[in-house]
């Protein structure tokens, strides 16, 4: 017999679901404060739980205190920090359900500028996406005359390369074969016709998976062979929450702000020459167009970094989901890879480059899906089987996120059905972060005490804000100046950003970060009241 | 101006293709061998290289040796292994590929016995799932009125809850609120009123990331301090790949093949006394039915198994991703945490456990979408903060698997439309698994040489298998004998089984898995195919 339990709805559960707040009991054991390896015992969690060894209660439970606490989980847990989501988006939330719950505020609702989370903040879904999706998930739609019929062949194609014709099924750890082919062409197109090898095509969940996946093979060595990666100081911070998960080396360069966060190769020097010090610097990791900067990088710098990366024996990471978003006149995306092999064989045969994409950034703003795909260059063929095995342990990404990077790569064509309307969907919602990119930059810069540099691409502002002396002093007592700024910001106006101190900044600068997605309307109210609280907030503290 | 490349199809790129063909260049340096670390020198990457430091080639560049090779890669990385995507999966694909080319072969097909993929073996979704998930991500649908009215309104409450009404928008990362309030709900019904506080939910990128994810948490020490994980011997293999992943010590404790591959509480204190003169053992892990073995635990079993755990403070981790695949008389699924809280408060406050749930197993069979939930009781709330920073690194798990989560959790009711159809689907699949699991058993119990135990639950037969000696010492050059027999079979028969070897298995005993998931036809040809091969097999080597 097998079990086939398929419950009724029992309600009211209110009190018994009282009664299960376990897990947040009072932690037992003295808690140990080490900035080194409190685990010198041969028995740290006995040691720490602050038990004898082997100390046994009544009923021959070894112990009241937890296995897992604090002082006994994995440290390098504990040094990942995550400002995207960190504490100011928590309080954030909490507004929202203070203010559903009738929560008297200075303000009817939060508006929430601290992620780039499109679809979020109101941007329609592509149509074309949407009704592939349907069929791939609904195949019986197929038959449905509504639907046009490219989507309805998209759709048949994609459902032929899996398993069974179903989405339900695994598809190859290192993604489905056709889609995997379609982002060879569509990289070959984009890239002038250099040549993609589909082979070299791994489709991931997110980009911040196949980022986190290319970092967790470079990391080996102890003391001073520990393998340091180089990335960009402001930062986003999956970089410094993977590096730190990884245990390897983060290794700062600071991007200029005054020449509108452009990489001086002098910079990237120095803290390539001081980190060899301490640590094996061996990649190169590069966000462009830029989180949380929001500059496009010019070919020449680009191809200054390669030249680097070649003499310096770097791997570049070439993080490149804004690839659609650059606003900015006179600014042009160039990937690295078209770059490298434009500066001939001594480079496109020789440095080994990462770069990677994702369904979540661009015109589709699709992030719920985690869709992406990295594409990897010159990877020694032992490591890239290496590759291939460690993903597999996972399975495969999210199918439906890899349908979904299909037609981004494969989208509508001229003369097919949907074209027209794709375009026109593409184009106006990449028109109107145009729009909101100047907007932001130029009222913002109305602002005394606030300097923004252009919004060339990307979908974020990295504003600096003056922030006075005895503010700084305020919040020296525990928390950076920025953060003070931004949760004022946010309990007085419903306005969440995240606080510079996030993603990193010169010391003794301070910063904001904001998405440009809000829809206009709202935005402009978010510039407006940002404007009067800064003029407010300095005020207070003058 | 920003940039609307969407490009035109260009095709015959197959020239420039070949010539792409980078990352499969000859490794330059010498390889060096060496367990130990070889990475003492403070730049290995140079020392391995085989170039000395510094030495610049004419153009500048340091070296034309790789940055990341097998030798500099991440050592924990190589000592991943996987059976179930291994070799023998991998030559299965080719043979596919080979046969599609016109390739003669003694058979007409690979039939895929490896991995517990349902719909790639032909299971049929569920409807209403399928069209919740085409409402969800196509809106527009809920005007259809062919659509039920009960998946309209489980789309809409699942939209409802999403940023902008799009599964398009991330999620929060512990994963959508109403999501987590249904899992819970189903929880509480699934083990009789047993309380379950939504906030304890989290929901995953199927259940492989939440087991990954709590094993992170758990690691930490050196030496002698090493946090060691106790697992079952047959295993699962994500298991001891996420072990050699995190560098944490596998403790292996060995089922009782002769008991129905039932778990013995002096093994598990036999293997939990040896491992601690070397580690730390902290937490134990059961897969509960059994994969590869089958077996469902008696209720009596799980209380032994929850006091062992306390009285040697180990936090339980429970795998229970079969818990509809119940298939034998007399067995039941017994949930870990139901047993906990009946078993009284000394327990059910103080032990720790995670549980983990999938959308890819039971009935919907649903593996593309990566969907899946844990569940953490008597986690510190310190640890528990933690984790929620933790997940937030990766954003979210995908949605549309969240939403597919939510349709198993709240699942159609009677009275509604769907309910009818939907438990006819249901019961459709598990009654044709449980058909297919007495088939499987019955059908290898009758070759001489095979001894399988009843799949009493699960997806998996695990059967023993003599090898005769004479094959035993052919395979001792350089494989493991069962996997010369998977190879053999595979090459001669089109059949892909994993090697125990892949799971682990007593020493000098060989098995192999078998999925029961081929359609009943497809099952009967395989087992006697297995049959005669076994018996071909026997003789050649006798």
């Amino acid at each position: 017999m097998y079990s086939a339990h398929c419950f009724s709805t029992t309600k009211s559960k209110a009190v018994q679901r009282a009664a299960a707040k376990t897990g947040s009991g009072p932690r037992p054991g003295p808690r140990v404060h080490s900035l080194t390896s409190p685990l010198s015992s041969s028995s740290p969690a006995r040691a720490l739980s602050g038990l004898p060894k082997g100390k046994m209660t009544e009923n021959g439970m070894a112990s009241r205190g937890k296995v897992l606490t604090i002082d006994t989980m994995n440290p390098t847990v504990k040094k990942v920090e995550y400002a995207v989501r960190g504490p100011i988006v928590q309080r954030a939330v909490q507004l929202e359900k203070e203010l559903r719950e009738g929560a008297k505020k200075p303000f009817a609702e939060v508006i929430k500028a601290n992620i780039g989370d499109a679809h979020a903040m109101g941007q329609q879904p592509i149509t074309f996406f949407r009704q592939v999706l349907a069929l791939c998930s609904y195949p019986e739609l197929l038959n449905d005359s509504t639907f046009p019929e490219d989507a309805k062949s998209r759709a048949r194609r994609i459902l032929q390369s899996c398993g069974g014709s179903s989405i339900g099924a695994y598809s190859a750890s290192q993604g489905i074969d056709c889609v995997r082919q379609d982002v060879a062409r569509y990289i070959e197109q984009r890239d002038g016709g250099i040549p993609c090898d589909p082979d070299n095509i791994y489709l991931t969940t997110g980009a911040s998976d196949g980022i986190v996946t290319m970092l967790k093979l470079l990391v080996c060595g102890e003391g001073k062979s520990r393998t340091g990666v180089m990335i960009s100081i402001p930062q986003y911070p999956l970089y410094s929450a993977a590096l730190a998960e990884l245990g390897a080396v983060q290794i700062n360069y600071y991007l200029n702000e005054e020449k509108c966060w452009s990489l001086d190769i002098s910079e990237l020097q120095r803290a390539l020459d001081e980190a060899r010090r301490h640590c094996n610097p061996r990649a190169l990791c590069i966000i462009n167009p830029g989180n949380p900067t929001g500059q496009v990088q010019s070919r020449q710098c680009i191809e200054d970094v390669i030249r680097f990366a070649a003499k310096e024996r770097l791997l570049l990471m070439a993080d490149e989901v804004y690839q659609d978003n650059v606003y900015a006149d006179g600014c042009k995306f160039h990937s690295f890879k078209k770059v490298l092999f434009e500066m001939g064989p001594e480079f496109s045969n020789n440095v080994e480059l990462a770069s990677f994409h994702s369904t979540s950034k661009c015109y589709m703003g699709e992030c719920g899906f985690r869709g992406g795909y990295m594409e990897i260059i010159n990877m020694d063929a032992e490591v890239k089987a290496q590759l291939t095995k460690l993903v597999s342990v996972r399975l495969c990404p999210p199918v439906p996120g890899q349908a979904l990077m299909d037609l981004v790569v494969n989208c509508p064509q001229p003369g097919e059905p949907s074209y027209n309307n794709f375009m026109k969907e593409r184009t106006a919602t990449l028109g109107v972060l145009a729009e909101k990119a100047k907007l932001t930059e130029q009222i913002l810069n109305t602002v005394p005490g606030i300097s923004c540099n252009p919004v060339q691409g990307a979908m974020y502002s990295f504003p600096r804000i003056t922030i006075p002396e005895k503010a700084i002093r305020e919040a020296k007592k525990g928390q950076a100046p920025d953060m003070l700024y931004c949760m004022k910001l946010l309990e007085e106006t419903g306005i969440c950003l995240v606080p510079g101190s996030g993603f990193g900044q010169k010391e003794g600068t301070y910063h904001f970060r904001m998405t440009i997605l809000p829809a206009t309307d709202k935005l402009k109210i978010l510039l407006s009241k940002v404007k009067e609280f800064h003029q407010k907030f300095t005020q207070q503290y003058s």
